[in-house]
């Protein structure tokens, strides 16, 4: 039987709400850009009051608290989006509206949502990185959204950098991370246009292939993943993704192979609908249990 | 009712094999150096031939195969000691004794070990690094040995350089990852003497916490885990804890902090012990299952 579900995407720069169903079709969506809680929730509250959904799933910018333990659980965290620092988004959502929800990242939910009906269909360990104005990273593990003591944060992981790059890098709390020299702002920086504006051919393009492939190595060597699947802006350059494979392939030069790497490091398949789509499926899930 | 059960811990320098209970108390237990497979095998089985244990838990030097689909489950992959490489060390113990198994890194069962009996008592998700003659990271994520596509290789991770420091490093892989600058045979490369011949305050123990610091961000903003447990020959310096501490914190600039840093980068409690007792409980989970 169809139920009638929720779903938010609520990224940094604006918030996608969308009613569907548990296979993650939509019927009603709205955009709107991501100012203060006080403006931005009422447009959520607006959308959400003419529907009576039995469940929301909710993907949000982070940092965010995930312990259900915690006092502060269900609040942005740390976030530098000053006016949401320490904002209880999911006990606003419960205290409107009084159903089951799912409290996750942003990039999980895009990961879940490859994961049931994207590139990632038929793989129980997915990777998803967004790279857009910043570096996310979710992760589904066994089929499930993955948490340990919070959600990863892999985009702010330090890298090797590469011989003869000084560039000083742009996230405000380490520099040189891989946010802070690959994300669409780094880009910028470094080069003094918009990725979009840049020919793809450009050399930048070489340099982000290598950072984004070192990135995959760490994720590899780590979560040990069946599949990193990339979104997000920067990652509409598909040139991108045959470079990155090859520095991949060169940096991990044989210790643990991957079968098949055209399949192991691929874009994602839903587009710009990962993350909605993922959130409706959450609040399918919330619902079961 | 008391099991006998067995353990196996399989290094790349020794093997350590012994009997115990599942409370992880050994009572007998050989150690011997890792040869190759027809010398070590023997001594593995002249031991356990003695004893009717009713499931062995073994925990390998690796890469290793864990995924029981594969064709080569059981194996030893790629490793650099030769005469293993592509040896099917699950296949012959399961030739020799018809009792069930478990089959996972030797860092994976002392990671086991900590979160049952050790330093990690009471936390669902523990990293569990050591720093010897290679450098390993095993996983124990809500409560279980953690597996992706396979088990994560966290010592060869890429790293940002120190201003200054040039050194090579050694891994045959990869050069200067994790385990190539940091391990011990590094540190005997960079200043040509013994870890253990170095005094507590020469500065390259400074260049060795900053690069162990570093790894302790990526496995924070990657796993999450509740807590990082330090083992091997080269953290018996046990000065490195509060230098990886404090440059730990600087890394991180605030960004996604941890309640109780003095709780959160920790030594093995176990020692010596972490890996053949995570072993036996390792086997006394099969046991039940
Ligand atoms: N086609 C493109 N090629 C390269 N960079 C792009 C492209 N489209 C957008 N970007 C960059 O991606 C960033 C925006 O990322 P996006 O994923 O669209 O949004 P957000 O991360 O804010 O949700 C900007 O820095 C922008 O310059
Ligand atoms: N007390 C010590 N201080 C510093 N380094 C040490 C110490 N003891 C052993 N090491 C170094 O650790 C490495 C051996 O690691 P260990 O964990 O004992 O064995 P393995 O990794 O082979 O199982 C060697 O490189 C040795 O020089
Ligand atoms: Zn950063
Ligand atoms: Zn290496």
């Amino acid at each position: 039987m169809a139920h009638l579900l929720g779903g938010i995407e609520a990224g940094g720069t604006k918030f996608v709400c969308a009613v569907g169903d548990e296979k993650g079709q939509v019927t009603q969506r709205v955009k709107f850009p991501t100012t203060t809680p006080e403006e931005t929730m009422k447009q959520v509250f607006e959308f959400f009051d003419q529907y009576q959904v039995e469940a929301i799933g909710i993907g949000s910018f982070g940092p965010i608290d995930i312990d259900p333990q915690s006092a502060t659980y269900g609040y942005i965290t740390d976030t530098p989006k000053l006016a949401w620092k320490n904002y209880n988004f999911l006990g606003a959502m419960k205290n409107r509206y009084q159903i089951p929800f799912e409290w996750t990242t942003d990039v999980n939910v895009a990961a879940y949502g490859e994961h049931k009906l994207g590139a990632g269909v038929g793989k129980n360990n997915i990777l998803y990185v967004t790279v857009g104005t910043g570096i996310g990273v979710g992760y589904i593990s066994h089929g499930q959204l993955y948490r340990g003591r919070s959600h990863p944060e892999g985009g702010h992981i330090l890298l090797h950098r590469e011989d003869g790059d000084n560039f000083a890098g742009v996230c405000p709390y380490h520099g040189d991370c891989l946010e802070g020299i690959a994300a669409g702002p780094a880009i910028e920086k470094r080069t003094g246009k918009k990725g979009y504006e840049l020919a793809p051919t450009d050399a930048c393009w070489q340099t982000e292939a290598y950072y984004l492939a070192q990135a995959c190595m760490t994720y590899t060597l780590t979560f040990s993943p069946d599949m990193i699947i990339f979104g997000g802006g920067v990652m509409k350059q598909q040139q991108l993704f045959p470079m990155i494979r090859t520095k991949f392939l060169e940096l991990m030069n044989d210790y643990v192979r991957v079968a098949d790497l055209d399949h192991y490091i691929v874009p994602v398949r839903l587009g710009d609908d990962a993350g909605i789509t993922g959130s409706l499926l959450a609040a399918a899930d919330v619902l079961e249990k």
